[in-house]
């Protein structure tokens, strides 16, 4: 009788590409396997026993109040607190301007919900992030896809997209997931020109913004933006949604992240969440306004910056060493990933088989592209912040053995 | 520039009605006034102490697990948990059919995306529960609507109904929100004959059903849909999805729920959930399963239904004492909510507004109807599990007086 239920899907869960990096992630939980495969902070810099006075300390003094129902917009010192540390990096906004998410997955959820209806265009980077294409996907949107290289997305490609009347952009300006590149200052600005010039909105996700470990700190679109329209607007932001989260920063376990957006698409967005669930765990936000306070965060991150530089330089320094010269990688300033590009003939999902039977896992590159992953084929991603440095060398070594394996096929075809 | 949103917004937007619940709620926070509105479940009765317990020891037992991104099904153990809970209502699933949710609304928005395409229309209670409607109008539901009783939808009107064809039915068997009344044993049979006769699946949602104040248990629809298809078909389980929460057992803070469904629509509401939130927080998945387990989830739900029994006692008897007789309200045997009928001519966003003067607040009836309220304006529903006995009585006593007057202006007109 369960046939009952095949007949009557939506047409829309059509639209969901079966996850590969969902599957694939499976393959990889034999304890041998070293994966780069998943976007997985290191456990090891999870500040337990700061949770742990956290959740004792909000128990004691708001057990009640933090165990019961609360506002769908979020908790409002925490709100407040993510407000001020943004105001640091240029991004002046208020509490009302604050909507917390249940991570940003579910972020990128409303925005589709908000803004496409099935059959408009997404204007994305190529490649982009899997979650956002997979949470457009649900709402049946279409894309353009624009390139990016090493300074991010190709603004001099871009008005010819914008042409085609794209409902909004997505852009992952700092240490892109999954090419880990960085959208350059002079682009940005090109961008912001762009975009208010054909009236294009811009979803600007910046999970990693606050992990780099080399060069300088560029001011995000949403300030950017800000400047360009010239005039005080007080608090009402611009043509810019910014997305940010503390999944990187303090542990993604808690499903916390937010959205910053001008206060009349907040209230759109609010009333999406409240039919989508209410609102984010008041327990979780007790907690991580606890965890965050005083400084923590600040300390926390310069913590995680060391140690996510040290495997970040481990792996660049093994991907020198074993890799054969033929193949290239991006350099990232900051971030979780790089992106591995191998010469032609070679085919990411072959070596991603022959890297398993090695006891090493990566994500195929094809998994990051819109439509048809045309050049997907012979790149990989690469997470460097999940394992440790020894096994990361020992992981690129054994990388090293199945990608020199595809080459000489590719040779011999 | 900020208008360059404005426009841009999805159609489906329009489909959201302003949430009178929410506006009404904020109202009611002034700390004078006794809200018989909201359906919070009783600070009081949170178990703090468990709480604190079960934090510490996933903290210090499971520290980096229970803060690291988890599997978007759920925790197993929880799962695996949650099955054998409901198998002694006789529920027979495995955690295979447990599908872990961010809380009861995303379960109805994850059902809504995934069988409701705009236009399909959806069979509801009329009145039903406010959060349902709200999800499923984002995916453009239209309704068929069949009154309640005493005993429940009546399901003497039901098949006319489903000869319309509605994509699904949605019913609250036990102690409705927010009519609080209980489906009859003899109904529940009938409505799952007709289900299987015209192929319409059932969601049952079941927030309440372990909150029983007096009476019998009835068996839930899932388990009469099972004993319908009379034969064992294992775990593939038949036309209705059961949807249950810990939010009125544990507490609503930790925004944690489950969907109980046949594998295969488990699998794809797994894909869904996986583009909405990629997955519902580890961390609370972990706290929930070490505060319900060794027997501790059935002690504290006897302690619950001893304190919402003596306050829906406290209310019913406060009714008898001080309302006029020409009003009418619902014995609920269990749940949060009775439902109080007025005479013709009494206007309950009026009476909303007078009791307010009176410094006590309810909410109107018309929220709960879906598409016009044509009968919902002499109804109101009221919450007893929030307030204190001496605050109920006195709460009634001031909303009786509101009552009174509306009556007297409904006569001298």
């Amino acid at each position: 009788m369960s046939t009952i239920w095949k007949s009557r899907y939506a047409l829309r869960t059509l639209g969901i590409r079966s996850s590969a990096i969902r599957e694939l992630l499976k393959v990889t939980q034999r304890p041998e396997v070293i994966s780069f495969g998943g976007g997985l902070p290191a456990p090891e810099v999870f500040p337990v026993e700061r949770f742990e006075q956290a959740c004792h300390k909000v128990l004691a003094e708001h057990g009640a109040e933090s165990l019961q129902y609360g506002a769908t917009e979020g908790y409002e010192p925490l709100r407040e607190m993510i407000a001020r540390n943004m105001a640091r990096y240029g991004i002046l906004s208020k509490a009302e301007n604050v909507l917390i998410t249940s991570g940003s997955q579910q972020a990128l959820d409303l925005i589709g919900k908000l803004l496409i209806n099935a059959g408009d265009s997404v204007l994305v980077e190529a490649p982009t992030y899997l979650g956002a294409l997979q949470a457009f996907n649900v709402y049946g949107a279409q894309y353009v896809s624009v390139p990016v290289d090493d300074d991010g997305l190709l603004t001099e490609q871009l008005e010819s997209s914008l042409r085609l009347g794209p409902k909004f952009m997505y852009v992952l300006p700092n240490f892109q997931n999954p090419a880990g590149v960085t959208l350059s200052e002079g682009r940005r600005h090109q961008l912001i020109l762009l975009a208010d010039k054909y009236g294009i909105p811009i979803i600007e996700d910046d999970p990693y913004g606050q992990l780099r470990y080399e060069g300088e700190h560029v001011a995000p679109l949403v300030v950017l933006d800000r400047e360009n329209l010239r005039r005080d607007n007080g608090f009402t932001l611009g043509n810019v949604i910014y997305l940010s989260t503390f999944s990187k920063t303090l542990a993604p376990g808690i499903r916390l992240a937010w959205i910053v957006a001008p206060e009349d698409v907040i209230g759109k967005l609010v009333q999406l969440k409240q039919a989508a669930d209410l609102h984010t765990s008041t327990f979780n936000q007790f907690v991580a306004y606890e965890v965050a306070r005083d400084g923590f965060l600040d300390q926390h991150v310069k913590l995680i910056r060391q140690v996510y530089r040290e495997r970040r330089d481990v792996m660049l320094h093994a991907l020198e060493q074993f890799f054969p010269h033929e193949v290239t990688w991006t350099h990232p300033q900051g971030g979780l990933f790089l992106w591995v590009t191998m010469p032609e003939g070679v085919d990411s999902q072959e070596l991603f088989r022959a890297a398993l039977a090695e006891d090493v896992a990566f994500v195929p590159g094809d998994c990051f592209y819109a439509g048809n992953c045309e050049d997907g084929g012979r790149h990989m991603r690469l997470n460097f912040s999940y394992s440790e440095p020894e096994q990361i060398r020992e992981g690129i070594r054994r990388l090293s053995l199945a990608v020199k394996m595809q080459l000489h096929r590719a040779h011999a075809l």
